[in-house]
């Protein structure tokens, strides 16, 4: 590593797929599969967890490390790039994967779910959604076509279709009207999509909040458009765990099997291990990043608080076993002080193994997968969750 | 580099020096002067610039990048090291070194400056001073005993004696009044060291403010008391740079001329050159990491500050003969984007472009010094501040 912009090949290994965007499933253990997803700016290893790199930066990372960590791809988020620096502006530097230092494929959302959450001044319509920006009110406008636009114009190597997305639990009304709409919005998405370059990919988004027959009419609508992946959106938006991997299950059997299934900002590892086991392969998440800012740290053993006072006298580190740095080579001690000072170098540290741990996870489920032992996998890192690994001196 | 702690020994070249402590000169030029202070834990190449590091991490940065970057020694402080996480866990952990990752040579502040600026509800007595924190306003007493104590505790190599210092301007009196206490807390901070192991320095400090005649009798009385070390502290508190400087003249023929001499919390680069000049061999100084995390870079080209929307669409690098990534390996356009948006990578990479060009200049005024051409170096790099820098298309 050496701390600068990742400027690498993928080394994840493609095989002799296509040059365009393709996947490859190389290994099933009920309904869980584990494969390849082929993109020209390299080859995503399946399951994939997509550090969430917002504003073009996985919030206090160098790229090299995202990298060295073994993620494949990272996502970035269309609200907040075409509000900073602006999608003109990427691409007239050279595109989002020059100007942020990412060599490797990106994703990027469609904005509508940061529209919903982070804006103000909304105004829905069947054209589109107008808002006004969360930084300085500026006023915009975000239809289907022009967020396939923007998410072009960034190079966007995986895109989204624009969606409504609706917080859990709401009326089933709102659910139903915000399904069909984000269907019709599809069909425009994708014919927006067809004027980019061969080899990116655009996804469908299947909503429907927590009302089954909704997600399976979502996700037949879009099956039949025949897109090259599929999102599952609308969850981890307020509902318990058993809805969200119950829709899940509800909405697979009418997926194409042989495309990809991107599960839209999910979650804990115990969420991801879930969703894998129903045939997930691909997550983003910012609770990694975020919760490792504020000194939560995700580990083999579970979740360590760096803010708790009972960690300021343990020398051990958070995982001697672990190849991350920052996993291996400082003492919890110093992580607290860190933390407890609000020192950047303590955001750093924690960012960097809960990454380093979502990656290990994923790779511990490929292999898992790929051995035919995926639910021994399962019960072991939650074994190792349960365990923990309280110092000698407790608290 | 390998964003890991740093564990390697410094590769500073200390030739058959004592393994104690101990000052070589090795060329002149004028007053300026080069050499290499020898400590157990490494060699110090001078004219030496610290980063500081204040609560055992330098903000932003990984330490192997610190060390990559040319620094010999850096900089911890005694007085938020005493209020978190206490000097006797840090020992209990193993020491200073240990616990940030740093093992080359630490120099510690005494904690006087920042009690003097920082704390409340102080009281200041022959015996030393008692304050409450900053942080919680828990009651605590320095004086010249105890900060020896906890500068041992924390494994410090080169210690400074407890000592007043006062704002500029000021009255006579009252500078005259703090320049002889902090004489008097000079010999008591040179017995209470006595206890501690071979190979450590204590720095006697020289006070006095803006008046000449307080300087040179602070000189001589700790010269009398034969320090390894003569730090100058009291300039850069508001005073004009012609001030410090003659200030700066006015003592170096009063200390011994075979030791170290250290401007305390100094400065600008230009400040930095004007010392060198004068024979100074060491400074310390928040400015290139405190203003490097607000966006303010310093450079061959003079001050960029990335706040500004002329560098919004640059996508040139700061530098792009740097050896330092961060100031050759990202744009100016992304620099300003993450300044902008507030993102960490934006102070962590214009921390480091900071620190490298401080090192850059300590090396650059090293090597013209040895070469007999420091004013030529010195108009040189005057003139590339001068220079600036600008985009084609200005502003």
């Amino acid at each position: 590593m050496s701390h600068r912009p990742d400027h690498e090949p993928s080394t994840a290994s493609a095989g002799d797929a296509p040059a365009g965007f393709s996947f490859r499933i190389d290994g099933r253990d009920g309904a869980a599969r584990t494969g390849v997803i082929t993109t020209p700016r390299g080859a995503i290893r399946t399951p994939a967890f997509m550090p969430v790199g917002t504003q073009a930066t996985v919030k206090g990372m160098y790229m090299d490390q995202v990298r060295a960590l073994g993620a494949d791809v990272i996502l970035g988020n269309t609200y907040h790039l075409m509000l900073r620096p602006g999608a003109e502006r990427v691409a007239g530097l050279g595109g989002l994967h020059r100007f942020g230092g990412w060599s490797g494929p990106i994703l990027t959302d469609s904005g509508g779910f940061q529209v919903m959450s982070l804006s103000k001044l909304r105004k829905l319509s069947e054209q589109g959604v107008t808002f006004a920006s969360h930084i300085d009110g500026s006023r915009f406008e975000l239809t289907p076509e022009r967020s396939i636009e923007i998410q072009g114009l960034l190079g966007s190597d995986i895109q989204m279709q624009l969606d409504e997305c609706v917080a859990l639990p709401n009326e089933r009304a709102v659910i139903d009207k915000a399904m069909r709409l984000s269907i019709r919005w599809a069909e425009r998405s994708r014919r927006a999509f067809e004027s980019q370059p061969k080899g990116r990919a655009l996804f469908g988004i299947v909503q429907g909040g927590d009302q089954p027959d909704l997600r399976v009419e979502s996700a037949r609508a879009l099956a039949a458009m025949d897109f090259p992946g599929y999102s599952i959106g609308g969850l981890a938006v307020g509902e318990p765990q058993d809805v969200m991997l119950a829709m899940i299950e509800t909405v697979m059997p009418h997926l194409p099997d042989d495309k990809p299934h991107y599960l839209m900002g999910v979650g804990t590892p115990d969420d991801l291990i879930g969703a894998i086991a129903r045939g997930v392969d691909m997550f983003d998440c910012v609770m990694p990043t975020r919760n490792g800012r504020h000194g939560q740290a995700f580990s083999r053993f579970g979740k360590l608080n760096f803010r708790n006072a009972r960690h300021a006298e343990d020398p051990r580190p958070v995982d001697e076993t672990s190849s991350c740095p920052a996993a291996r080579d400082y003492s919890r001690a110093y992580l607290h002080h860190l933390i407890r000072t609000e020192e950047m170098l303590g955001s750093m540290l924690v960012t960097w193994i809960n990454l380093a741990y979502y990656q290990d996870l994923m790779a511990g489920a490929r292999a898992a997968i790929a051995a035919g032992r995926f639910t021994d996998y399962a019960a072991e890192v939650r074994a190792g969750w349960q365990r923990g690994d309280l110092a000698p001196y407790g608290g």
